[in-house]
């Protein structure tokens, strides 16, 4: 592995609306400070990617749901994290997805503290993110301007941005949340980031 | 957790077409022995639980399946396995499983032999073990009778047997391959195994 390779930020892409998301986010940043690595936070609609596959929300499909429910229920006492499904799911945040690029424009630290904040607020609370009040209520709560988020929350720019950020990752390849891509190294999903962290320990194999 | 309980066999429901099985296949007997656990292996036919859920073969479905095949090359590369895809799949290879349950019913030791050196001739070579002739050649090497048991291929009782363990496996929730039960616990895919141990290890959590 090369050096600039090895210091390449690790891109972790994900959807707001998605449980498994949820627990990726959780685990991230630490595991890719553990390999030295940056991580880029990507948001993206599931939406189209879902077209292309043919999937869609798991609760609504016979027996992997009732499993779903059950794993998500035992990942967050694996992980001692609260867990509870929202009332509107399944569900696209869009106004989360759009309030994050305004604020990662300005200021990628900052947008990556109100993920956290979002996917805690709709899975560890079950408050609505995609009520564009309510989500710029939860960026309020760690300093920002709660204005300005629900106003970017109808802002044709990051409604471009978000879907700009959704092109990317279909032709990267990302057809599923969470997603991880390191150094162009595909893993997708929550139960594979014991492999991404073999992978960057091991600089690949 | 009780005596028991910590004494019952895992299960290992598996397809002989699932690539992802083989590589559950080459670990889940050591997996089991560390915690003191035997393993009961349980092919299964997948159509009828793809029918429910409206899956299907991975490598049919748009990006998924560009997903799998570089997924499955690296798991190969990460075990120090050899993996091919055969070249008619996907396919379910019914004569496998049949055979399977027809030297289960006498020993089933040597049914998880025959099973190993099943997903290994299919996935590590690429013999067409959807063939009953090639199967049954398989499991001569390993000193079964080549004769017996492509006869068991096309018995109906071996058919009926496969036939039983696909509507069990329906009835206890498992939609996908490898699938592992722990005391009644779900897991589902290769790359949980690390959670089944996990499981093992603690009792639960």
């Amino acid at each position: 592995m090369s050096a600039d390779r090895g210091r390449s930020p690790i891109e972790f892409w994900f959807s707001f609306g998605s449980p498994y998301a949820y627990f990726g986010a959780l685990q991230i940043e630490a595991l890719a400070a553990r390999h030295g690595r940056e991580v880029l936070w990507r948001p993206f609609v599931l939406g189209p990617a879902f077209k292309q596959t043919g999937m869609g929300p798991l609760t609504r499909q016979p027996m992997r749901g009732e499993y779903a429910l059950r794993d998500w229920a035992r990942l967050a006492r694996l992980h001692q994290v609260p867990f509870v499904l929202p009332a509107n799911f399944p569900v696209e945040p869009l106004p989360a997805g759009r309030m994050f690029y305004a604020v990662d424009s300005e200021d990628p630290a900052a947008a990556k503290r109100l993920a956290v904040s979002l996917v805690r607020a709709f899975f560890g609370q079950g408050l609505d993110i995609a009520d564009a009040e309510t989500a710029a209520g939860v960026g309020e709560a760690q300093g920002l301007d709660r204005s300005r988020l629900a106003a970017a929350a109808g802002d044709q720019r990051w409604k471009d941005a978000l879907r700009a950020r959704t092109d990317e990752a279909l032709s990267k390849g990302v057809f599923g949340a969470p997603f991880v891509l390191v150094d162009g190294e595909p893993f997708w999903g929550a139960d594979r980031l014991a492999m991404v962290e073999q992978w960057l320990a091991r600089g690949g194999w």
